[in-house]
């Protein structure tokens, strides 16, 4: 479907994370190992945060492995918390408004997954989203709906009780309409402080989803990687496919699971859709 | 707004359309002398019958005065029946699901105007559009939501009837919301045989809509010019803006009207919206 | 590098061609198994030849798998004699002109593979182009070079005298720079009446080229194949790729050699580059 | 042509430049009063210096006046020195590589104004192109070819004489091939600390080109503006147009004139140019 990666920690150029490891987020539009398809060439988008209070959003429809604004803008952008995002559409159109990360206020969310036969749910998605925020709706995409059930569901309060919430109505709209496996998601999202990073499917066989290892306890492992001495130890990466080649450095988020990265001691624990 | 075109006649060269006349579309994108806007420059699609059962349609976000596979086209394809429009957006995503002609099986629709206050109204507009037609609306356009409103109200029955429906229903949405002009528009819509055309605004100030003079008329009264021979007798046009510059070839539609083309006698009528 | 596919034969619509075979080139735009590269999505054309004196060609920067214009003009566009071709630059920009197929005149180009190190012998090949040519260049690929080269040399007289001479001053300018191998290049090119498939290279490795069988001897091998009625029996498909699964209907263009599709009896010959 | 904005001061946030002044560089994208066409409409770009060595460049096909990543971008990038340009193509293919400003190592280069008859002259000025420098020419534009003329004739070491030289050498090149008026300019070039202006045309009638008057004497003019105390003393633009309504806050710059904005005093001189 997607491939996509979340960034939070020390200030970083979005280069280092965008280009130069082996096996990059760009190196996976076009050659993803982990993903469901080996392209990811239906656009891309960029979220980061720096001096204004809402968040930085670039979108493009062109493939991220030659967009040249994509290579400048990452060798010159700085930031200590960015998301990226590679689209493989499953059949919606190629246009800005379908690219993630999507934005409200201050919160990003973006999304590799599907809604199950959305054509035949969407309507019943869109009108449980509340009215107030149904005109913010811009694109065709299930994952832009999906933000704004969670948003109706109280994602500025409670992420992780949102975004259950917004799960299990999805589960038992795409059941009502007969769907078997209604919803296939990692999701990632954040407020410009916190992250929330959710790997969840209906049929219980998520896609791939991966976090870092603590700095720290790298740098123990790897006294002599310069890197590891450059990073702060609270800085994280969340991502579809492991990047780079550091054996030890990247653990599975598991089945039904959520993480939070934030100020203090992160966070790993069940996720679990809630019905009303 | 937007500008637009619609032909139905002998088989024609769409550059005689697009790119020949004096003052032609393509002009008008960057020279509109009648328009809301001087440019036209947000998109545009083309929308012509052929070799199958559906029209073709081809839309664009580049403007339409340098977009050059727009040129290559009209030169090389032939067609009785051929809409085009170049749109400046009242604030709407530039993307190719907002392009105008809208198709829906043989059906094809186009609009200058706006649905006034399209954001507050969208929600109640969407919902009235029937459930089996919801899922294909793919861009943000009020036009595709108004397309989808006529053929919930049967436009491919009665096609005078489901537009006043429609715009009946837009009028008292938007005035349950407060609008005190809840629509301004040109339509127009084809089945690939006959050509309706529409000129009203709530307000009773609509935007400018022009018919050519019948063939025969204008061959008598130019009896010299050979682009008259050539075309047959039902040959006509529908425009926002006169193109080329024969004197008493265009013809105002009055406000609050409808023109039919097709075969046998074309038709000019009263358009009254309806409401239920 | 790219894929391409050169039609010449009955007049056809293009989804016959480029949507509907299995492994269509569409398809190979995603998933090619013979090219250098799996993906081809930096952009595509397709020209083809109509009522008009010259061909049309359309040029797109997006890959061709997702794009809806394509799909459209595919449906409704019928034509004797078609090129279509997918791009995989080789560091080029993503740009309209530098998309093949290449025009001029009642001309069409299209390449597969590059010239070796362009970089450094580009200033010596544009030199030598004719220079009331060079104007024309309007994109920055080897391949716009190597036609106007030809066209230098004569391709509009006596194609494979031209092309032999072109690729010889290729090679001998690419050795004069220390180039070890300065061509690789599966060539078609066509007047809108006969057409010309070069296959060469100058380490003697060329990338694959496929001619289909006469369509006389496979209707006999396949007398229930209906298509095989259909098409006229001068129909010929020149592809890098064979398209569809019926044994026996691609045979491989020679190394070093070229074939003419033409009026009467079609042509394989030796390709041998021509010094001055 | 086209209209440009150079800034050169305190660190900025690039929307006071593009998007908040009256009048603003993205406004005459639309509605250019003073250019030689009232739309600008034909691809945009920005340049800006920040953390890296080289400066960055943002290049977009899509009119400035809806680009959304432009809007962003704006609102989160801050620099103490922006370029930015909207294109008005003479005829030129609409392509990232055509947008200005142009970059060599850490110089930009961009212009108003056009070579005349380039088409004739193009071949004879490319060849006098450095041929180290000569690959590096991506695009088709007469203002690429200047800028890499001026790298030939020493732009880095001393830009006056440099771009003078160029100057001559494009008259002289022009008049050689009857050229009547071989050149028409308005130039901005910078190596990220100074920032060079021209204004010429061999007809002596030359594009428009203003610069901001003195920020202190701006500040005793108008007390009570709170922006003027925001800026430093050395805080400077120049444009094509005059932006905002502040009376005495522009000047012209002279007919055959170059000014230097730079560390400590800047100048305004003669502009004459060199034959070899």
């Amino acid at each position: 479907m997607c491939r996509w990666l979340a960034y939070s920690g020390s200030p970083v150029l979005l280069e280092e994370l965008l280009l130069k490891p082996k096996h990059s987020l760009i190196d996976q539009s076009l050659h993803s190992t982990l993903g469901a398809e080996t392209t990811n060439g239906d656009g891309f988008g960029i979220g980061w945060y720096g001096v204004s209070e809402t968040p930085a959003v670039f979108h493009s429809i062109e493939p991220a492995w030659n967009d040249r604004n994509l290579k400048d803008l990452a060798r010159h952008l700085v930031s200590p918390l960015v998301f990226a995002h590679i689209r493989a559409s499953t059949g919606g159109a190629i246009q800005q408004t379908n690219c993630h990360p999507f934005r409200h206020g201050r919160w990003l969310w973006m999304h590799n997954g599907f809604i199950g036969e959305f054509a035949a749910v969407k309507r019943d998605l869109v009108l449980a989203v509340d009215p107030s925020l149904y005109a913010e709706i811009e694109g065709s995409t299930d994952t832009e709906v999906f933000f704004h059930l969670a948003l109706t569901f109280g994602l500025e309060d409670d992420p992780p009780a949102a975004v259950e919430r917004a799960v299990g109505f999805i589960e038992e709209t795409g059941r009502a309409h007969g769907v078997e496996h209604p919803i296939q998601m990692t999701v990632a999202s954040t407020d410009g402080s916190s992250l929330w990073a959710f790997r969840y499917s209906s049929e219980g066989k998520s896609r791939s989803l991966f976090f870092s290892t603590a700095v720290a306890t790298l740098r123990e492992q790897y006294p002599d990687n310069p890197t590891l001495h450059l990073v702060s130890d609270e800085s994280r990466l969340v991502v579809s496919e492991p990047l780079g080649d550091l054996a030890g450095a990247w653990n599975e988020v598991p089945e039904s699971s959520y993480g939070v990265v934030k100020e203090g001691q992160d966070e790993l624990r069940p996720f679990t859709p809630r019905t009303s």
